[in-house]
């Protein structure tokens, strides 16, 4: 008896569906007062305190380059021990500007194994500290065939524009209102970077980075943190705390470099990952009723909400000039703000897009709150598509 | 009906045990010819013929350092691309030199939680390749508190090495028996980077590092893959290859810093992992017929297999100087040669480990095989001691 109540399968605990029950985050922008440890450990402790959860089994961390950045690798293990949660495992996550994505999802496995029943999935990232951002970032790129030879992120990004604009006649003021529609979410969102609008004309004017991408087409270099806490959906229930279900978590990989795909103008990791995401769901891209998605250039997101299937190919564009993806529109995108105005500090933002995903559908989003929001996508995306994560968080 | 058929739970497997059904690596060294992409593909590759599989649902690659090594992020993307397997998921995991074994833990959870099937987990590190090598490993230990104060790998393991020898009367030559017994080892392994053996005399007269600490007390910096194929139970049943069954999977953090410890002679990382894995497998210590231990140090043997449960605390070194810990003793530790002698490619080591595992329960580990292999252990440590992961894994 006492071997059979020992056994591995004893010890597991049912396992299956996963909910979130608790969000924390600090404000994103230039936080030079605050180290990546300080970071972490404040956007962690408000996820705890937020969800009324007595202990966690288990962390993931997701950070782009703790190394490149502030000089600090062993990540997870660093930010165990400072937020006083030592010796539980603490794991650091990976994927370029999906870490986040990916971090959560890591901790969705644990949970959905039955191995815990509590885990913190967090992101972080401090990037104003001194490093060179441009090159640290590229290392997100393919190294040895386009970062060698001198490519940024905003030249990447600038090339599918351009290719976006000569086969779907995208326009450059469409990809503006990209950036105004999300300066404008943001200007609600109290944990924004920047909280000021931006009109057409600003956008339109602002310095030229990489041919057609302005100054205000580009996601800001941000220092910030984020975490929620992951439960079994049982867990959960007994909590009597407000939680959402993670109806669906997928991910895909892209080539690495831009010259290996068929097509510039879609991005195959997406297109992938919201396939599978839809088939785990059991629902269409129409049933969602808003997304959070992976602005790090408004280009991005033009693609983006095509390949998710929210828009046939060629119409983000006239989509967002028309409105559709407006806080009161067919299907708000970026009510948080996007990366683009709420802030892109690339370890957290995968984070921060369940978050907002989990605030609106529990009704706490305030003055961004939209209405009828039962079912929330997020989507984050490593370098220039090499890799995706999407998730589906569903009201309960 | 179809609705049902459609649902997260009816396109979940069951879950549940996992088994492992081949490994495969590079050999370690510095491997000057081959890039990143090339060690990792190369090992992968292996992996998957030796197992026999057709296809696999996702992968994960332990990495420490992309970044800092070899100036490339986004790992697990890259070599999902060069491996060919776009558009799987690929995520890269990190917890400094025990990335491999989060790397294994992480594809671990996705078998058992049932979401995927055959999922690769992998491990490589490049760090030959120019990079200042003692400062990049440094971003493993504290950098607010121990690196920017000049500490480096070797001088952390010292103050250990002598904490221990002051408390347990542990001698400068039992340190150098664990090396002594490594490279003997080594010397059987093909893919180990160093196959001389060395003598007592030669490891006590080798260069002093940080004292008490000489070269030959010290892991060597390596080029290195490794990587192996995780399935279901039921899946490694059907296809009739050689497969051992994952018994337990454990994971702990200790305190990034030295400074914050009561005990400088103990890693309660590993003894936290250690009480976790026996619980979940339900052995004892004696029941485990060989170990893989994470020997960046001689010190770090010694004191791991005291906080494994093998031997009395204090007991280590007497134990190594007896022969208990060789080829044919009561309990062989490191018979690949260990990090001291196979090499110690960061990322790839907790995979490495996991393979020689494999080897020596399946009966494939030539002229270092030892008798009635049924029960191995593998325990993969980051930094000094911050994080620590251990697998048991059973012959079937």
């Amino acid at each position: 008896m006492l071997n059979e109540m020992n056994s591995p399968k004893a010890n597991r605990l049912a396992g299956g569906d996963v909910a979130v029950i608790g969000v924390g985050m600090t404000k994103f922008g230039e936080l030079w007062n605050k180290s990546l440890r300080d970071i972490f450990v404040e956007a962690a402790m408000k996820a705890i305190e937020n969800s009324g959860v007595d202990h966690i089994d288990s962390m993931y961390v997701g950070t782009m380059s703790g190394g490149l950045f502030v000089g600090q690798e062993h990540v997870g293990a660093v930010m165990a021990d400072y937020l006083g949660s030592v010796p539980i495992p603490a794991t650091r996550v990976e994927s370029a500007c999906a870490s986040g994505g990916a971090a959560f999802r890591s901790a969705f496995f644990e949970v959905a194994s039955g191995y815990s029943e509590i885990v913190l999935a967090g992101g972080v990232e401090k990037m104003t500290d001194g490093a060179d951002v441009t090159d640290a970032l590229a290392t997100a790129a393919d190294q040895e065939y386009e970062v060698y030879h001198g490519i940024t992120f905003p030249g990447l990004y600038a090339m599918m524009a351009r290719a976006h604009m000569h086969q779907y006649k995208t326009t450059r003021e469409q990809l503006a209102h990209v950036a105004v529609k999300n300066h404008k979410n943001g200007s609600l969102n109290p944990n924004a970077q920047f909280r000021s609008q931006a009109t057409l004309e600003q956008v339109m004017n602002s310095t030229m980075v990489a041919d057609p991408l302005r100054l205000l087409d580009c996601s800001p270099v941000s220092d910030g943190g984020a975490a929620v806490i992951l439960c079994s959906l049982e867990y959960a229930k007994k909590l009597k705390r407000p939680f959402v279900k993670v109806k669906a978590s997928a991910q895909a990989s892209g080539t690495i470099a831009l010259h290996s795909r068929e097509s510039l103008t879609s991005l195959d990791c997406v297109s992938v990952a919201a396939k599978k995401a839809f088939k785990q769901s059991n629902i269409k891209p129409y049933d969602i009723n808003f997304a959070e998605v992976h602005d790090c250039f408004t280009i991005a997101e033009i693609i983006v909400t095509e390949d998710l299937g929210f828009f046939e190919k060629g119409k983000g564009g006239i989509s967002v000039e028309q409105g559709l993806t407006s806080l009161n529109g067919k299907i708000p995108i970026n009510t948080s703000g996007g990366l683009k105005a709420k802030g892109h500090p690339v370890g957290a933002t995968g984070i921060a897009q369940i978050i907002e995903c989990y605030e609106q559908l529990t009704g706490n989003a305030g003055e961004r709150q939209i209405k009828n929001a039962k079912l929330g996508l997020a989507q984050n995306m490593g370098g220039s598509g090499a890799s995706c994560t999407i998730h589906i968080l569903e009201a309960i």
